[in-house]
């Protein structure tokens, strides 16, 4: 089986996501890494790329120059990943769909609706994929709950429970902290913080796992640390399109949890939980039996959970395999031997309307609002 | 030392909470068990209370019988405890606050905001104590987090999550259990069903631990089981007087929880959590440093976490001492020898305002409502 | 019901274990505290047995005055508890016996094996109770367990792996501390330390638990700390009468555990485990299924592990109430309404036999030798 | 920087450990992988290693034609894996390190102790490196251990328990299973059982933290399913040079223990434990200090624990990532930029060495026996 040819662009030298995004394209040998603009300084990245293997052409300068120097080639790369900051995203992601390359976008993969739909239609004209790296949704027993509630083990869905939350912007003078301010400062973050960052993983994680849709939510947005705009703690209320309610609770400030990302979901004959600082597990009852433990890698478990585990049972696979797990399915998306259950632009988009859907009823003291994008209305 | 002569109302053969309130009562040999009218059935409360080796006439039929008996002797009891069904709370406590006695009433202390007030009237101008059996607070680790916010370990708090889970009512025809039925129906419960049953114990463990009060609330109340009115699962976002934040969820239908009462407070300079399945330890996070884990029984611990503490530390300690030590603190107050952190009728009085507010959110589509009672605005 | 006649020595005021019994003989209304010799000091004892509600004439000034005090008496208590030092159980124990009262004994019951046999021969000849205060065996789960075994749910047993070990010895300058010192000093403590203090709790709960006998065992004994003679830090592999392999590890240096007593037993058809930091739970595997979780209170429990549960689900009950529930079944025993389950002076005199085995193992680098009383071989 | 030229022989298709060798050598992009005989049927090697991009003149059929082939090229690997059965590694690793290979071998290193000193030999006198995959070391956590014990964090340790216990094989037909039975035949798996396959994996770990050997041992050996000759539960008392206290426990047969690698450390100053499920985090209790948990990822980890860790605190690394470490040690070892710390030849030697003590010694009733090899003596 030939690799297919990979380039990024972002995730340079010392960026948080960049690492993963290597080893999760190298990690199973399905991708060769051939070209990069991995900087936002055209000599650092084209360095960098360089000592990273790139040949000295193919290590870019900028996005646009790459653009332009894959496209011409024979053997330009097959898949674009998109990793850099949040408003470059959709210029980005756009016109490398537009050249015909597959794209993985970083999430956010837009800053507003609007681009969110530009995405999604670019994405469909190009007959394209276009993947957002909701990553959380490739841990092999975040697969396996999607299937236990596609084969309708837990009955219809009544509540789900979802939270995001982190300490790791508690201290007081974070407000003064460049790394830190920006996140909560509308002229660069946008409308919204800590729901536009964490918050939409765990939302996604609620419409991927149960397969329906938020349709209309009420918020709380509280900025709990003095200076902040933006809100660094927020509650979301919502309804799916199937009538389940919903409950999502991101914070910044929850001093004593590190990766507070965590998922409940409750249905009519079963309940099952998941958290991410202990992925290899779920903790799963059903309805008048007692509560079990189904661990990754033990018999019996579904397709993709099996797919998506590479070592035995109790020897842990972590983060970085969970992205590694988003090139496996788009390595079979892009061979087309199966549709797997990536995130795509359609979620991307339906992520950033339940955002400003969130910012505008938390602006109307938690009034109801619809959660769809409108073309999907 | 004395024993104080002790009287329940309520607590009969087979039910839930009555065995509580004995070994509670017993277990530090502070009261006696002197009379009773336990039971809705006269005859059988009176055999009951004899076989528990209570006197024959003192072993009352009814509580106005009881009333009537004990207020003319000389070796009347000191305390009634008041554990009879939901609806009867505000008459017998009222009659027996008028009449002079001490009362421990259980929760919720009223069927309404008016009764409430009621109750802290008379209660103040009877000179006796009325405590309500918010039992939870009385864990050594709960008045250990009361204490270190009250010392300002934590700086002000910004946010409290607290929450109420279990799935004990998931089953689709429990709709049709009696048993359950009840707790559902407007006719029997009154205005609301999880949230004034469970969800009023994490609200009052927000208030204790914090040592503040919940000023305004926004709920959203589902009732996700097929033929229920009031509601399984609610949402409440709150403000309190200083400005916290406040998140409360509460639901039947949750799962795989078996008793879900847990609670985090996340302050300025520090975060803890707890969790009543865990009673013994508190998750403790400081600004910069290291999660660690308090015990109970460990070296440096408040005064009130001492003091109700039994046995050495890890060597675990439960709900009956938890009751236990809330007639630990009545002994003191009865005595006069010290206020102690009892829940008052004040406390009764706020959660039932609180209660009310929330289902008039609810109904109002999430509006934000004063959630004070009248009389303390 | 009558209550029946309760009288302690030693548990005097500021004892570790004097509360437990007073909260346990008190919790459930079974026993009426009515005399005492409560400490070493007579008149400290008789004061604070006063103090207690014990009347004048009862509160004695040792446990020779008490013998002569109650025996006499129409009204003597119905059972004796032994609560005061290791050397003095012997004596104390076999008068009582002898004089016609039951005994409950702490642990150990004896400082020699010849002593251990004398008074389960005494025991039997004086046809009354004497039960020995391994009170972890009380425990709801602990009796579930029991009985689960018993019902042949794991099959033949293969290993019992039992561990006791904390930290609170661990401090090097201990040596020279008094209230430590002397648990490792053979003129004190006897043969042996941490073995015979809590060593012996492990071992009993692997024999009460497995329904079997210890017969034969091979000792590694250590003492890390520097100037300690007596072990501190202990392994134990020994065989049972039907077959099957147990580890014990016993330690005092183990800093960060708390109170390490746990068990795990391992049979042909399953696997449990049970931690006495959360003994409302045990961990589960049947063979070919995934682990599950029991819970004290839960539906189907075995007919103890219901009777010595007071509170519902997930409400925990801890170390008080198991102590609790040996007077549960000591007042059971005495009004002839059941044999119960309790610890019996033959499982006092088993550990003392395996304790000197162990000894005896480890001054001959680990030989196997024989664990049992010479009586029972 | 050019990637290193790495081959493996063994770790053909559906193999068990090949995954992780493939996935950690290729996660961060330090090795291209160029050559291997992964099979024991030449075809199906040959072939398998085509359909992972190797060239057809380097997919070899058994390792000798690799090693002739290998040897004369200018291009030739760098680095060699030895993921072949147990009693072939003696004698592929000695062959290519004799042609000046460097060796990364599964462990166990080889059969007997003599192979072993034999390995040691050649290795010096190649100035080749020889590391055995002890991949648990190279987890970032348990190098934390390692370098606060190096630090003195803990003092002079006084013991270390260690364990790899699981349920895996608890089956009774296990014994008739082809699969499972030949683990526990003599004549295929040699003198040892689970000692010699997961037990090793423990004592190495107790080494390797400590930084310290073990001197001398008492071993208990059990073959607790009917039909098998071979331990599957076994008890090794030991200690080090230093004096350390050993116990470690291994099993089988542990029904509920998936992956029970775990181990203590318990010194002076502190105590701390890990468990290879849950490889993030450390606890630790420094004397006469609250239990705390160190994170990986957190600021202030040795440089190690930093270098090893490739995403951010709380975001999970699991097992393929700690084999992955292992060759980021043996790039910078093979590039001559560090030392680090990798298991060598030597620790495979003393595997064996204990490995062989233990037997012997279980088959002395547990006598203590010298477990260095002779030429370390
Ligand atoms: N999926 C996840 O779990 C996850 C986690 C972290 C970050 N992210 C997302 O990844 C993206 C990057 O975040 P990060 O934390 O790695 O940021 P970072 O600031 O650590 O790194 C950004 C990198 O992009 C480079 N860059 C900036 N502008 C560029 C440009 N125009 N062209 C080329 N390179 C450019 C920078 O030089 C830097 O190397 C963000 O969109 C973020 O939301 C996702
Ligand atoms: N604090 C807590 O954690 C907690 C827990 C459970 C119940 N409760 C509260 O305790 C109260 C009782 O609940 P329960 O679950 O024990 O109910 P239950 O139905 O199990 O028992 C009620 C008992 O009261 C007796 N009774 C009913 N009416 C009476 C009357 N008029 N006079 C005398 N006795 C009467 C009944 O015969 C019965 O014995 C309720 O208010 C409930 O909310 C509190
Ligand atoms: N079952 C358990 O879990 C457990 C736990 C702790 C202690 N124990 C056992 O309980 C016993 C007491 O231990 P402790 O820790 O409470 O000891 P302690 O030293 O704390 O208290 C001993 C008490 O006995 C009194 N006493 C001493 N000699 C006496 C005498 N001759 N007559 C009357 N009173 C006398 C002392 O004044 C003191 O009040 C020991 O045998 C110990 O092994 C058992
Ligand atoms: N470090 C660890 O944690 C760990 C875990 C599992 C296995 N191991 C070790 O790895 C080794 C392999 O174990 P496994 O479980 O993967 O075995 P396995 O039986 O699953 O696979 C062995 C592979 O080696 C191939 N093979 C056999 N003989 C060969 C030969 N002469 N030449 C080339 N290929 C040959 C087989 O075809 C097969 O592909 C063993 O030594 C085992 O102890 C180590």
């Amino acid at each position: 089986m030939t690799k297919l040819k990979w380039g990024m662009i972002g995730g340079g030298e010392g960026s948080q996501i960049g690492p993963a995004h290597r080893l999760g394209s190298q990690a199973d040998g399905l991708f060769s890494f051939e070209a990069g603009a991995l900087d936002v300084d055209a000599a650092k990245g084209r360095a960098y790329a360089q000592s990273l293997g790139i040949a000295a052409d193919r290590a870019y300068g900028d996005w646009k120059e790459m653009l332009a120097g894959e496209r011409g080639r024979d053997d330009k790369v097959d898949l674009v990943t998109v990793a850099t900051p949040n408003n470059t995203h959709f210029e980005i992601t756009k016109s490398f769909l537009e050249a015909g390359f597959h794209v993985l976008c970083e999430k956010p993969m837009t800053m507003t609706v609007e681009e969110g739909e530009e995405i999604v239609r670019v994405a469909k004209a190009s007959g394209k994929t276009c993947a957002v790296n909701y990553c959380y949704s490739a841990y092999p027993m975040v697969r396996q709950m999607k299937a236990m509630v596609a084969a309708g083990e837990l009955g219809a869905i009544r509540t789900v429970v979802a939270n995001f939350s982190h300490g790791h912007h508690a201290a007081g003078d974070d407000a003064d902290n460049p790394r830190v301010r920006w996140r909560y400062d509308p002229a660069q973050a946008g409308v919204s913080g800590q729901m536009a960052d964490c918050g939409i993983h765990a939302l996604h994680m609620a419409s991927f796992i149960t397969g329906d849709e938020v349709e209309k939510l009420s918020a709380d947005f509280a900025s709990t640390v003095k200076g902040r705009v933006l809100e660094d703690d927020a509650m979301v209320n919502f309804r799916t399109m199937k009538g389940t309610v919903g409950r999502l609770w991101t914070s910044t400030i929850a001093l004593g949890r590190q990766h507070g990302l965590d998922i409940a979901i409750y249905g009519e004959k079963g309940g099952m939980r998941w958290a991410s600082e202990q992925p290899n597990q779920i903790i799963y009852n059903r309805l008048g039996a007692r509560t079990e433990i189904i661990e990754k890698g033990e018999a019996g478990l579904s397709e993709d959970a099996q797919r998506m585990s590479r070592v035995a049972i109790a020897h842990p696979e972590g983060f970085p395999l969970a992205v590694a797990n988003i090139y496996v399915d788009l390595a079979a998306k892009i061979r087309g031997e199966g549709k797997g259950n990536l995130p795509t632009a359609e979620d991307g988009l339906r992520s950033m309307a339940a955002v400003f859907a969130a910012v505008d009823s938390a602006s109307k003291d938690g009034a109801w609002v619809d959660a769809r994008p409108p073309m999907f209305r």
